[in-house]
């Protein structure tokens, strides 16, 4: 009976196993014909026993575009998962710079590990990439890129490119160097096309204004390069201009992404870098800071509280009311700080713009502050019967909204006047402001007109 | 003598006059070779006055390149203000989007205006594209596309570009459609430079799998369609698979710009499409709503405070210290969230991966709350000699931290799992929970262990 029910078991066991590598099979064969995008969405949905199985019986080059599409996360456990000398053919199959940034989510061991794995040219290239700070330009940019020399005539040019499109991406434009391998120039295809046949390409440039990056210069300043010129591609040069690749506009996509919500983070002082893979020890040391600042500044306005502690020992349903004051306007202001921060970050800064957006904040301020401070007036006396403290809470109520919305607009502002990031802390320093300013009114006015 | 004067400043303004007009000429002639984009930045710097006189002594088609690069406020300013048949003229050299996207920020009377001294075939594309939702992708795509027949062979398409290219932007795809203009394939140049000559683009084209998008989704999902493919336009077809224009890669830079902020105003309550710009009164009426709810939700934490009023009358510094609790608690829960809203903004939903990033930001807040809290432990002790005082407010102080960050990390997640925007007004909802739970277990504690 045991023996019979083992032997069940392990039929099932087979059968199950079979099922499962039909699966990886199927899985393997419906994916040839994906666009590698979709490969990856694919593979991240299944589990890491059968992406690594699916991954080993795809084709070596399928399996490397897929990959280099992955998430870091996904991608970074699965590279870890891998047979090395197939993880390591994985690596020559993609472009340098994809071999890199799969390289550097591994931890040292692993990338030293796989890179002697790779052939010695091939490493050789993904070695220097990863030696460039990834917030810069040398750290996003792509190496394959298309190098034609100023004295080839333009169908000369048209035809390096299409012999060379066999083996590597579109290329967006021509590079033109001289005889030194110095950039003097960028064509893109349509000026290629567009130019008499037998032309040097040297006359073609003419006097191009030429825009370029180095290859140590910020990787936001290079994505504003981009979309400044609606160019596809920077190229990145290095000090005595010799070409080292390009930065595109895939990569310009995700740079900014990136940044856009970092004025969330900045706002809140978190540390504007930070993910959920951040180790959480290093999460703790950028947001303490900024947390030992709070505490100092709601420190000021405990202390405006501790002014009116008299008027509280007699009157304690002040305490109970004074939060929605400043609760109210933090709220109001910082709708108002998100806007501003959002303007700073969209549009480059012009002074009379910016302070008429203040004035703008403040009319909205006082507004909703007439709005809510009704409401509120209503509440209280229907729930206390007092219209003395209805009336005090609620003028406290709107005029804190009101310095609220004024504060939160101008914070980022003066911090961007001061040449400071302007979402850094913003909502910190908003928060003391109308914590004390709304503790202040209510219970100023609560001493002089309740008691 | 008086009328001297008058000459003498007569003469003046004539110098002025001609310096002025010498700089406008010197201004333009200098323009004349500079990238559109740097075009935009040196007229925006100019006063509306020295604009219009700019822009009517430049060439049409380069002041036409300008104004499509301005920024949209500076635009319509100078728009309003330059002659009619001018700037008619100007819409007439710009491609038919960007003159659609000039008009919609002109009031309808005066782009009724401008319109009807458009040539008539120009102004029926222009007001096709103006009845597009700007949220959509009609309402963002350019319609200057390259068309080709599927019974042209691989060097007739070629051909076919290289004469288009002089009039229009580069085509970065060239669209294959069908007998009855329907789109049935994209091929890139290089498809077509490395198709054989001779070969019929039918054949080509194959088993392709088409991405195109409709030309009423949603901008942001044709953003992430774009994003996802790393491709540098997509298609957008009405319902019968007719083309009708791209949407290219710099719209999608913009998308992405906007996108991104939107989070940081929808986590505060404002509108998302709100800026600086937005008429005042329509900001009100969009805030409005997450206020009312705030103050609803403060009532909340105003109510736990009410419980322990009598606790407050024996001893008012409770009431100076208990802000400190709530708003260190809000401070740091919304550190979480920031950190949390980006991941999900910017990654596809993992539950599994969202939640144990729930678990890194309780770790977090525990070791963050217990150093604010020995910090603020001391603080209390040097200000009150009172070491029970000091404890309850450090135990309170840490714990509500820690259900901060718990809470900050959750309620996104939690949003997300419903469906809903992880980022709509959940700051609101996370000061309404520090704020009760830090006053609860503040004025808990001291009741207990301070009377």
């Amino acid at each position: 009976m045991k023996k019979e029910e083992r032997i069940t078991t392990e039929q099932e066991q087979l059968q199950k196993f079979r099922a499962v590598e039909d699966d990886v099979e199927n899985t393997a064969a419906e994916m040839e014909n994906v666009h590698p995008a979709d490969g990856a969405d694919q593979l991240e949905s299944l589990s890491l026993t059968e992406q690594v199985q699916v991954v080993t019986s795809l084709e070596k080059e399928d399996a490397a575009e897929f990959i280099a599409e992955m998430e870091r996360h996904d991608r970074a456990r699965l590279m870890r998962d891998l047979p090395p000398e197939f993880a390591a053919d994985l690596l020559e199959e993609m472009s340098p710079d994809d071999a890199a940034d799969v390289l550097d989510d591994l931890d040292d061991a692993h990338q030293q590990s796989l890179l002697k794995r790779v052939e010695d040219e091939e490493a050789l290239e993904i070695e220097t990439l990863l030696t460039f700070d990834s917030n810069t330009a040398g750290g996003v940019m792509n190496t394959e890129v298309t190098v034609i020399d100023r004295n080839m005539t333009a169908d000369q040019a048209i035809q390096r490119i299409r012999s060379a499109a066999e083996e590597t991406e579109i290329p967006y434009y021509a590079y033109i160097v001289d005889e030194m391998d110095h950039l003097v120039g960028v064509l893109s295809l349509r000026d290629l096309m567009l130019s008499p046949p037998g032309q040097q390409l040297r006359e073609v440039l003419g006097k191009q204004h030429l825009v370029y990056t180095y290859f140590d210069e910020d990787k936001e300043d290079v994505a504003r390069k981009l979309t400044h010129y609606n160019f596809l591609a920077v190229p990145v040069v290095d000090r005595e201009m010799r070409l080292l690749g390009v930065v595109t506009h895939d990569d310009v996509i995700d740079i900014i992404h990136e940044e856009a919500s970092e004025d969330m983070l900045g706002m809140v002082g978190a540390g504007q870098d930070e993910t959920t893979d951040t180790p959480w020890v290093q999460s703790v040391r950028m947001r303490l800071p900024w947390l030992v600042v709070n505490v100092a500044n709601s420190a000021i306005s405990a202390w405006v509280v501790h002014l009116f502690e008299g008027t509280i020992g007699e009157m304690a349903i002040l305490a109970a009311l004074m939060p929605i004051v400043a609760n109210q306007a933090g709220n109001s202001g910082q709708q108002s700080l998100a806007v501003i921060i959002r303007q700073l970050a969209m549009e480059s800064f012009d002074r009379k713009r910016a302070w008429s957006a203040v004035a703008r904040e403040a009319r909205i301020g006082v507004l909703n502050g007439i709005i809510v401070g009704l409401l509120v007036m209503l509440g209280v006396f229907l729930l206390t019967h007092n219209i003395q403290l209805a009336c005090v809470m609620s003028f406290a109520l709107g005029l804190d909204m009101c310095i609220g919305n004024v504060a939160g607009a101008s914070i980022p502002v003066i911090l961007q006047e001061l040449g400071r990031d302007p979402a850094q802390a913003s909502s910190i320093f908003l928060t003391t402001l109308t914590d004390s300013a709304g503790f202040f009114t209510f219970l100023g006015l609560a001493t002089v007109f309740l008691l």
